[in-house]
């Protein structure tokens, strides 16, 4: 059965859903009577709601980052939506689906993945084939390359965010390849291995992204190194300069030390992976800023992302 | 008559050919004899010669920048050409072609300034189609656009390489517009436009190319839009907001103010813009390094466009 | 008649008046009553108000930006202001004078336009003088000149700002030129120009300084070199040197492109320019500052035109 | 039998002996006939030599890089030594011993292995025991380890230098655990293990110095971390939280992503090593400079490792 | 009389004790009444107070920095101690102990500065000893110096805070002296002598710790240099080499001019002042910053000491 | 008697004359027969001398920084000055006036200095001037200001250079002080002291600037703050407050720590010392460059002081 979503909710209207505390804070009214403020939210959107003293015995139960089971129903106030709830209680793992809760990329998962293999197959060199079929027959890694985000709170911040952006270069490497005669191999390749390490920095099985402990302390670029080598060592004689140029696009990626990359790009592929990581990065985060921000006129809000300057959106020009 | 070429020269053989001074010096031998250092080219490459002073009479006619007629023979020792001059005199303009001692580019001028036009007849919106239409009615513009050179010293600094510059953009342009759903005529015309400047900012008339006095104290970008508004100014009604988001995307495309841009790109196209301009300066940028310094072995000496680091070339991985 | 203003009212006192709503948030009491939280300012200060649910079916009129018509009355709780309203509906712009809300140079316009008039009608460059002559002649642009702040938020914030500090920088110019040796001319007519863009970078028609689109996408230098070649156009022979001195002069007044400026000074008149263009920025900044920011003690707030730091005001040494 | 050490030669004494060629380039004498200039050196010192024309024969056999064995005699004009050779002629690799050309540690190798070896068989912990176990048993990689370079040109380049830098840091370590209450254990294994990957960066075993492509490619910090996971692979059950604080203190060593490391040190421990890593890099860097640069008085060079300034060595305080 | 303590409170038991008000502000409760919000603290924690308006006429008596007697019980909702006060009055200063209301140093003062002055007795050169034994002798000084924190907010910022600072330092001192050859006269009397303008620069006097006039407008640094030579102006034939060397330890312990010091290390001594106070710092500071925000889980709260990352304590790897 | 000057030689009239020896290089002819390669110089000029073996036994008289006696004749090969020695030995101090071999102020030094100090005794505030007057009657102090450089290379490095920067700035300090209320007395001492400093940090008693030992361990700003903590010591009651207000002006007035301001301006007077201080070493700098490096047409060679940057010279705009 599938879960009411917020963002479908008619006002009003009384439901039973499913709800992820993403935020919980105790509080006291004037005449000093406990009350619990907590934000609930599912993928399509979220509501805040106050939990007057009535609830008092269920307050310890409710945990940030988990999912509650809630009976209410919605009313708005000016241009905000408020969440009446009459019942609420803590849901079990099994009563929900966790991608109810979490955003997931528009892109159609299954296809985008079919796709991302397809251009992976054309790679001939023997070596880089060989290497291919080793990850692209390893499951578990490719339903974590499926689902992992491909950052937490900028680009691609979602379920399948990891997918859809090597989806995105991988376009863009293979029209640069020609028209700059690089080695369309080993880019396609260092294309889809650059943020492999992605799906062991972030913790995305929880409501919310977070940075396992892996994350902070290793990083994605060095635990991606780790990855690629653990399946190098399960072939024999794969040269230890294709070795060294993949480990070289992978750790140079970010293009300088000050954005994490310990390497700076030295051969034409790396130059060119660094510009177009970029160029994906950097037009899907504008394009995800503006949704998330839709500007009250023709400029956004300040946009981190973008050295903290507002983005002109409009109106549009044609 | 075509000029017989450095390149093409055989060891022994004397001929008469135009070449450029492109250094002098003068020294006095042991014996306080003077003699004249010269460093002598063409397109195609350069020689040194020493001048003895059984040639002091013509010494102060011979200027740096200016071209002469020699006779000689090339002979070589060790690794290095050297070109003993039995006669030598100031050649006048008339006598030669300056671009035999300019770099031109690879590609085929004519042809690839009509793929631009092509493309840039696609332009659909009508303001941009009216003003588009009147730069490509520019003939001295448009033979400078062509002619330019996109740089003095680094990438693409060539006869030509201004409009070889602009095609691999548009290139990119139009792939990219696709991919992201940009305002395309906008990119397109940006594209076009953004290194326009370059016609004024470059001083490509003579045998090497400099900075003109304008070059130097306004700069392509101003330059640049200087040109656009002179344009703009001879259509009635073109819209504000269309100039000066035209403006913004050439006042932006260098990225940040510390190279050069008074502006940072705020809208979607000015940030693909700065991207893809990008992409090409730093991969032709490497290609032309590496065929001008080629490596002794698989690193290349000190690049300074990448960060003054060796650069990676080979042996071939495949 | 004078509009009563802010700082001249007395406690309790019962007056009519124009505000401008500065700012304006809808909030809900405790009760879930709709109130609205306003900030109504005129050009001599601000008051909170809290407009309770029995002004309901005027809370849509009232929007930022806009100027209201009130009747109220001035209290005090401990250190703030307090402004109780008894009646209040949006006013039309007929009724009242922009110039009210706005804070204004407290030096005399007419006449600080008259010293600078003065000032530049000395120049005896032939060229620069028909320059010159043909700024002064434009009725429209000197108006604005006379009108513009200097900034949104520092230094000369206020309407009559640009004049101010343009009048300043020209006594520093005139002394500075003579003790330097300098090209007075040329620098006069550099001070004179270098901020003119500011009168269409920021919009100074509304009750509160903001940017136009304009403004943000191209900024005020680039708008002041249009400016400039627009009158050097109606010139016959003006010399391109001068043209391009002079355009170099409002290139490099920010002294270094993190600055904004797309060139750094190359002449002598322009590392004046910039200089003294700071001393009036930095000091008159510093005034202002500490006039806003009362100290409560030797130390003001934290400074964020002095590197966020706290400065040093008293007490009096002398 | 030893091989006659430059530093030991006399004056107008003829010797046999077996001498680095460390420089050569090919010349022409003002008449035209052809010298070679060669840099000749052994790891006590250096001498230059003019190959006349009598040895043509044996130019081509004359390879940087390489050893040849001469036959000559040590004059010396003004302060420098020149070395008149006799007879020239390549040496194969079995004539000599490569340790006599190459700068090695004045610190006895064995014995400061075994100390290294002793204090880091006093670690405790059974997982991190275990660790160590593997290394020290892996002769290989202990032989390079005591083997290998710190640096190319830097602090302690010369055979041994890694071995010398590494135990000194450990009696830091030691030092400082104790002071500050660390985990010792963890502390230990990660100054034995944070320089590891020079092994593999640096190519030590030709006459001087260089970087191997990996070195180039990957780098120290990133080769370690690959050698470090290769032994915890051979382990059962090493706990991922010990595996993650060991490769977070070899990523953080360099204490900022500027400076190579892309993590940032986020335990005590790799605070700490970070900091007396630098200890003994900056303190024997500056006695290594006065070394090599003897100042002319009190103050020396300008060295580059210090913001390239010169150094203050004397007179002696006390 | 000892002071009941904050942490020492049991909840529901009525106390008297002195308190310091660290912050107080008036406030409005809705119905219109005034009331204060105070936090009120000693060395060993703080509470949350609002003082309702039945104690409205104590309100003008009770000032930040100030010390109050109250009489309470503290209650505790959720996870926050509140405070409820039955009585308060300003207090005299003969009625309380300043040492109750400031954080102290954990070592015994007096015996930490007895190993200090011990270890400075070992000075052997008979100029330094000089100089130090009129330092020990300034016991005006010597009471500041074991008083001052070694910082506001940072590391060691307690009653006592330079002296542990110190006395820590000097233990590396001895140990680095030793190990690296190092003048160790000079090095004692450095460390003793680098933040000894924290005397000054600090105000420790009052119930929390600020800035000196002097201390921001001339800095520790620059103090701690004055009173080095007040000492060696009473000293006849302090040789001027000895001087300049305990100057530039001075000046130069920061290490960089962006960290506040004029002058770069330019002496062995001064290189490993700068890195041993920065051992002691960084390492204090980072067990400071996790006692005082204790983290919730591995990580801590972001700490601005340390680039504004959060740093991982646990759990304990052993 | 006068010495005659190089720039007064005339071409092969033989002069007797005294020369300081700014190089010496040991060199060898082609015939391994030893030379000298000297660089000799007075305040006006410099020549280039090679010293053949016929002079062999002078060589070892000869030192750098040391005065010879020559006898010779000036010739003139292109572009280039050339001197014969036909006798040359050291001098002795008695025998020349140090004065003839540096670069001395174009200003007359006694009238400047009595301009300085009738600027100085208009300052009337009691403290300020008691203070300055203790100042004016130091005879050696004075005498060094009017000597001392204001810097070693760039602007000002000349005999009475320092005296004449501080000219300079009074004028604009007077100026300032005026137009923007600042206190004129602080000021002015201010501009008088903020190098004083200099007076000790470069040696100035030989043929060539160099810095001293304290100049390069303390540095001038130090040195500034305790040569005015010195004269305030003499005086009673100097209050601290004006005492801190002058020791921050010279510590602020490089503006920023990366120009070795350990403190960065925070009051009027220091703001306005650090841009009017700027204001004269920029123009200042910018002709000295200019002087010494005439442009071979529009453009100089590249300027340190300026951004590494060619300045625009002309040609004369008027």
């Amino acid at each position: 059965m599938t879960k009411p979503m917020l963002k479908d909710l008619q006002l009003g209207e009384t439901v039973d859903t499913f709800l992820a505390v993403s935020q919980k804070q105790e509080k006291k009214t004037k005449n000093q009577d406990p009350y619990l403020y907590l934000r609930l939210a599912d993928a399509s959107g979220e509501v805040e709601v106050n939990l007057w003293k009535e609830f008092a015995d269920v307050f310890p139960q409710i945990q940030e980052q988990s999912v509650v089971k809630v009976r209410g129903a919605l009313s708005e106030y000016k241009s905000k939506k408020q969440f009446n709830i009459t019942q609420i209680r803590p849901a079990a793992p099994e009563e929900y689906d966790l991608g109810d809760f979490i955003r997931k990329t528009k892109k159609d998962i299954p296809q985008t993945l079919q796709k991302v293999k397809d251009i992976l197959l054309t790679i001939s060199d023997p070596d880089f084939k060989k290497l291919t079929d080793l990850f692209l027959a390893d499951e578990k890694l490719m339903a974590d390359f499926a689902k992992a985000p491909a950052a937490q709170n900028i680009h691609s911040a979602c379920i399948g965010g990891l997918l859809e952006h090597v989806s995105a270069i991988l376009d863009l490497a293979l029209f640069v390849a020609e028209q700059y005669h690089l080695n369309r191999d080993l880019l396609l390749l260092g294309v889809f291995l650059h943020d492999i390490g992605k799906t062991r920095e972030l913790d995305y099985a929880k409501t919310t992204f977070g940075y396992t402990d892996e994350g902070n302390l290793v990083g994605h670029i060095n635990i991606g190194l780790e990855i690629l080598q653990d399946k190098i060592r399960q072939l024999t004689d794969f040269p230890a300069q294709k070795k060294n140029l993949l480990e070289h696009l992978i750790l140079s990626h970010h293009g300088v030390p000050e954005f994490g990359s310990p390497r700076t790009p030295l051969t034409m592929e790396a130059v060119a992976l660094n510009l177009i990581d970029n160029i994906d990065a950097k037009l899907v985060g504008f394009q995800d800023f503006v949704e998330r921000n839709p500007p009250n006129g023709s400029w956004t809000a300040k946009a981190f992302m973008f050295d903290n300057r507002s983005l002109y959106v409009g109106p549009k020009v044609i």
